[in-house]
């Protein structure tokens, strides 16, 4: 079965979980209203299910190649990004001054989970420009955004990262790269690795944007600028001019993502590359993060899209593979019927529909604290975004990762072998976990800029609200309520007690990396309780007013489950992280 | 790093958990004293660090291909194979009568490990061997043993499995393979799939076990004879004589092992392949079982393997890479002192060590099974065997998934760069848990066959031997202790309590289905927690009597360690048992 993309769970995320109706009272989002939410997912999802999911098998066979200084993509990809462009796709929630149609980040994030579900080699083309839109808009001269940003909005010239060097990885503080100033711009020169299409020819330009250091730049992630660096050169009038000093030398050849070209970057090869500078000098990398933590939650969206891909690829296998006998049915059945296969089936939804709830509900947070009339509402939303984007980063890569690998379980053999394409999905989604910043960057991220800088300030809000939905769930009758009482008091007490430790203990030393990637894991599952169970009750709500349709009863069914068999994990995570630094640290590095 | 066959660890866990010394009292066993079993291990190290490990990369990355009807393996395997043999190192564990050594399976189990860390795709040819080696020597005539169990035991003729059609894979019952009766012989023909080292040209001859259906057999399990087909026929003298029929006729692409051909074997083309009954008419999946519950133990022990050569090479990237600060260091460090590497690393130590000694514990039970004097101690070694099988099957490998998967994030971006080699880790693992029988069939057996049918007996003797053990824990002093007491009291609880819960609601539709896998994951962490916890208190022995050496305070870290972060998901497995089928079942099929 190929892909349909899920615009009713989608629709009910958004308005029961995420509600886009008050996103949708913010000036400029009148656009948003249901029906055109309803119309832009259905275009969305024909466009995935119509051009990019075919592409999806053939470009991880083909892959890409570097012929001369070019990077060939696959076949196809050139052709289905020029219709991304003439749908006007890339400018989707961007500013409608540079003719983007100035829609909500929370309309984005499910648009994009339809990309990345139907081809996340691709996705990540449009996924970095975004970031580089969002960079240059805050951070560029009236001059660059006014050259760049509209070409980037509509799409036709795309972007990129370029961060990482061989010895600057998650610390960046070690970039090296050069740039030396020359007239009303720099020379930027050095190697930069790991840059996702880094180079191709499905735009007329790319746009480079490279950390680099300036000449007597301080040591350290103070002396890092960030320069904009075009594939060509753009003349006075708009129109493109000379090739630009900046080169994709090699490319990777990598687990997954196939389709998407991973360039090691030569910068400066021939004199040095011309670059502008973005934003102040020696603030690159405050600069960066504005993309970064964009990047940060799209890169969580990917999770999401890799899972519900992963999921109805194994809900369509198990519907048809006949195998084995059931309790209750005649004959061998399809294998569906079993009872472990149903739960794997259900493992998978219920951590996908978790993951897709947090991911939503911190877009609507971001367009909040973007866009809230109000400055003290924008400034608390702007502190709940801060809190929540490692988690919606972290926790729904990680979950990917488990959901992915269970999808090529419910394939038995036929998982292993590429064809089903089942094994495809976990080799993509291996990637998740590691770039923008790996699992461990993001939960360090988390316990220490998000908890302990603020003490606790901003977690403790969201406690606060839980234990106010705590309050109304414990009040709410029925016996499908009963293990999602216990499993989420369970989880919020889990997570209550762990924050208090965490405080508590905030001196000691290497605490906050020991315990951090349990604390963040903690977070997501009972984040994930916390929606899944709200929209149980908003499902029961619609049920209570006469719906027949099963979906909210889908709802409730896997909200128990998810209290049932996820929300327990918690307890787990809560007592590794009470557990603290000791026997992590007490390990000499020789004895490993 | 290259590989270091990890043997003073092997020798501690034979020792100290799978007490070899009581192995080597049974009659025919005298030479496994300790000299013997070091000067073996050594040499398996030897061997497989010096030539199977140069070869796991290239192999990968060469693959197997087929030309015309021949299967070329890659590189440098068919004379690493000759080695294999010439040290006669299939022989190890056969019984002399066929000119094995006739050394105790616990020791076969510990080299085994040796060559699945080294190279698993050459690993598995001569697991299968050894499989086929057991179900001749059990079912085979005379005539059969006598023919074809020298040279498999010398390795010069290897052996292969052929169960799996396109519609019976976990349920054999579907086999369609058919055989007719041609005076001594009968003449099989059908297609069968997923044939590991199905065709190769390291050995003279291969040995095919094939699963097929006499003329009127009854229909289901009950009409399946096992049959050995030959690769080449075997003249009286014991040359070899004309092809038989039978032929791999495809290969499969797969996520991993590329280095062993996965084959869509073919017999009767040309008229029926030659082939003779093994074991009585329609007891052929019995037979079977004898050959498979062999391979079970022996995957199991392959997560152990690729969990442990992932683990060393994470450890040693870890030391050369460097990458920002450390609490306590001048100066930029190598990631093994950041506070959550070293907690991937303590995972990915503690989950390998927890699964060896399982899977030790068991190899030495075969031995009692096996080799016991008293019948009554074979018997009830057996069913402790019986136990204890698909739980080293699957949690050993259902742990690789998680501990291949850290391997590949401590190596941040270099680990999703298929050079770097931990991602192929990663690939090799995914097929552990699902050939040999899924780990949902795993958890079926064990749930059904092994809890269920003797009503807790079994399980319940295993329980009261851990409950034996807590109470000399409890006792114990020192503040190591600690968090090990609570860690295991806890587990030690979850998994009695699930068990009495599953024999409690023994009857209820779909319950063992829905909670099987849960349980096994449960007895798997319990069990590695009893192990290792035991481990400690031995290693605590050691240096008692005044070691000094960090091997022995190191098994006490890992053990705290596995009791702090790894038993507590216990309790979330023991809460998922608990809560039965309802969520399971509840969903109608066509609502996933």
């Amino acid at each position: 079965m190929s892909y349909v993309a899920p615009i009713k769970e989608l629709q009910f995320v958004l308005t029961e979980l995420a509600d886009i109706g008050s996103v949708a009272r913010h000036p400029g989002f009148e656009e948003a209203t249901p029906d055109m939410v309803e119309a832009i997912l259905e275009e969305a999802g024909r466009y995935a299910a119509g051009i990019l999911e075919p592409l999806n098998r053939t470009g991880d066979q083909q892959g890409t190649r570097l012929e001369n200084d070019r990077v060939v993509s696959p076949a196809g990809f050139a052709e289905a990004y020029q219709q991304f462009v003439e749908s006007g796709w890339q400018g989707l929630n961007q500013p409608t001054e540079y003719d983007g149609q100035g829609l909500p980040f929370l309309i984005q994030c499910a648009v994009a989970e339809i990309w990345n579900s139907a081809n996340i080699s691709f996705a990540l083309c449009p996924m970095l420009t975004a970031g580089a839109i969002e960079a240059i808009s805050a951070h560029g001269s009236d001059s660059l955004r006014q050259t760049y940003l509209p070409k980037m909005v509509s799409g036709e010239w795309t972007g990129t990262m370029n961060l990482t060097e061989p010895q600057a990885g998650s610390d960046l503080s070690a970039v090296r790269a050069k740039a030396e100033p020359e007239g009303d711009h720099y020379r930027i020169s050095g190697q930069k690795i790991f840059i996702t299409w880094g180079d191709h020819e499905m735009s007329e330009n790319i746009v480079h944007l490279v950390l680099a250091r300036l000449p007597g730049a301080p040591d350290g992630v103070k002396g890092i600028s960030l320069f904009l660096v075009p594939k060509y050169l753009v003349n006075d009038d708009g129109s493109l001019g000379a090739r630009n000093d900046a080169r994709a030398v090699s490319l990777e050849h990598k687990l997954g993502i196939h389709a998407s070209p991973t360039c090691l970057m030569s910068f400066g090869d021939g004199g040095g590359a011309i670059g502008y500078l973005l934003g102040e000098k020696h603030r690159g990398l405050a600069c960066m993060f504005t993309m970064m933590n964009h990047a940060r939650l799209e890169v969580g969206v990917e999770g999401v899209g890799l899972s519900e891909r992963a999921y109805q690829q194994a809900v369509s296998y198990a519907r048809e593979r006949i195998q084995g006998y059931a309790p209750g049915h005649d004959g061998r059945v399809a294998i569906i019927h079993h009872a472990d296969v149903r739960r794997m089936l259900l493992q998978m939804r219920a951590l996908t529909e978790a993951g897709r709830a947090i991911a939503c509900v911190a877009s609507a947070v971001h367009d909040h604290a973007h866009h809230a009339g109000d400055d003290a509402v924008r400034r608390s939303q702007q502190q709940r975004l801060n809190l929540l984007t490692p988690v919606v980063k972290a926790w729904c890569t990680e979950t990917a990762q488990e959901v992915t690998s269970l999808g090529v379980q419910v394939h038995g053999g036929m998982g292993f072998i590429e064809e089903t394409g089942a094994a495809q999905y976990l080799r993509d989604a291996r990637i998740t976990t590691i770039y923008e910043g790996t699992t461990g960057i993001q939960a360090s991220d988390l316990i220490g800029r998000k908890i302990l800088r603020d003490r606790g300030a901003e977690i403790g809000a969201l406690l606060t609200e839980m234990r106010q939905f705590e309050a109304e769930l414990l009040a709410m009758e029925g016996s499908d309520y009963e293990i999602m009482k216990t499993g989420f008091s369970d989880a919020l007490e889990a997570l209550s007690d762990a924050v208090d430790w965490v405080l508590a203990n905030a001196e000691q030393p290497d605490m906050a990396g020991s315990v951090a990637v349990n604390l963040l894991m903690l977070m997501g599952t009972t984040l994930g309780g916390w929606l899944l169970t709200k929209g149980a009750i908003a499902a029961q709500r619609y049920i209570d007013n006469g719906s027949t349709d099963d979906f909210y009863r889908t709802k409730i069914t896997v909200a128990g489950f998810y209290a049932a068999q996820i929300l327990p994990r918690s307890t787990a995570y809560g007592v590794a992280v009470r557990s603290g630094a000791k026997d992590i640290m007490a390990m000499p590095a020789e004895a490993f």
